[in-house]
């Protein structure tokens, strides 16, 4: 893996991508699959939407630490795995081919397949809203991987990968924040 | 356009398309494009990061309303064109190839060239966390446009649209919402 600069971190987010968390608990690592996430600033400042629902919940709690993960489009049948089962009944790292990596500011761990990984802290927890805040603390890239179209569930169980690009850079311009 | 069901209204959201965000201040009607947003629930609840630097904050807070629309990958210069300039300056319903159309219950107008819109009512906002909470009202579908293609924004002036699609509903039946 290669460090992204945290400044960038956020365009891993920004395109609305399918995600795997990993946590760990104390014991053991676990991982699951979410699409509610949200970019907060360009700060790799994160939200997601969460609660006691997930199995995850109670690690995110605990140990405030998460890694958000984005998965290329030839995970898509690991990250469909990953998400219709529990960490409650499942050790999710042992049953499905997802290698954990340590991180370096977090106790959750890197995966080793996806594109990218962010290390997270979490900054607050709104209970009353589901609302999980983050905010990066060390990101990853890994180049290497053949298949670097990001994955977009539509929540009907169809999913579609990235196609056509489309560059406006110069459009963007007044609008990109430094350094990106 | 074809009402949609409230409970199928996230699917427009979950992919993590690029969003026009229609408010109307009572005066005149405005447009912003935004990516920073999220499902909340299945039940049309979403949030969507924003605050004072967005013209448009204003009017969503005096009217606590709006219309999330979404556009096809067509519209991809269009919606750049209203993501780079301000409502302050502009109004980007003369400026665009936009069509304003009276919404069934807000006051925000719908997108005529949109794949959908969603009529939000303003929930809550909570300005500590620049976080808008939205609940869906009426929602639209025009199925009669060319391209169908969501689009999705990396956050530096390059953007993808829906690519290769995927099925895979058997194996999501367990985590699926009742009419998805």
């Amino acid at each position: 893996m290669e460090e992204l600069p945290l400044h960038k971190a956020f365009m891993w987010l920004e395109p609305g991508p399918v995600v795997l968390v990993s946590t760990h608990d104390g014991t053991r690592a676990n991982v699951m699959t979410v699409t509610w996430t949200m970019v907060r600033s360009f700060a790799a400042e994160f939200a997601l939407t969460t609660g006691a629902w997930n199995h995850s919940f109670a690690a995110l709690k605990a140990q405030r630490e998460c890694v958000l993960a984005i998965p290329g489009a030839d995970l898509i049948d690991t990250v469909l795995g990953v998400g219709t089962c529990s960490g409650r009944e499942t050790d999710k790292f042992a049953r499905f081919p997802l290698t954990p990596l340590p991180a370096s500011q977090v106790g959750a761990p890197l995966i080793a397949e996806c594109l990218a990984n962010i290390e997270c802290r979490v900054v607050e927890i709104v209970e009353r809203l589901d609302l999980v805040l983050l905010e990066g603390v060390a990101a990853w890239v890994t180049p290497a991987r053949a298949d670097h179209r990001l994955l977009h569930a539509k929540g009907d169980g169809s999913f579609t990968a990235d196609g056509e690009a489309f560059e406006r850079r110069e459009a963007m311009r007044p609008r990109l924040p430094p350094g990106v």
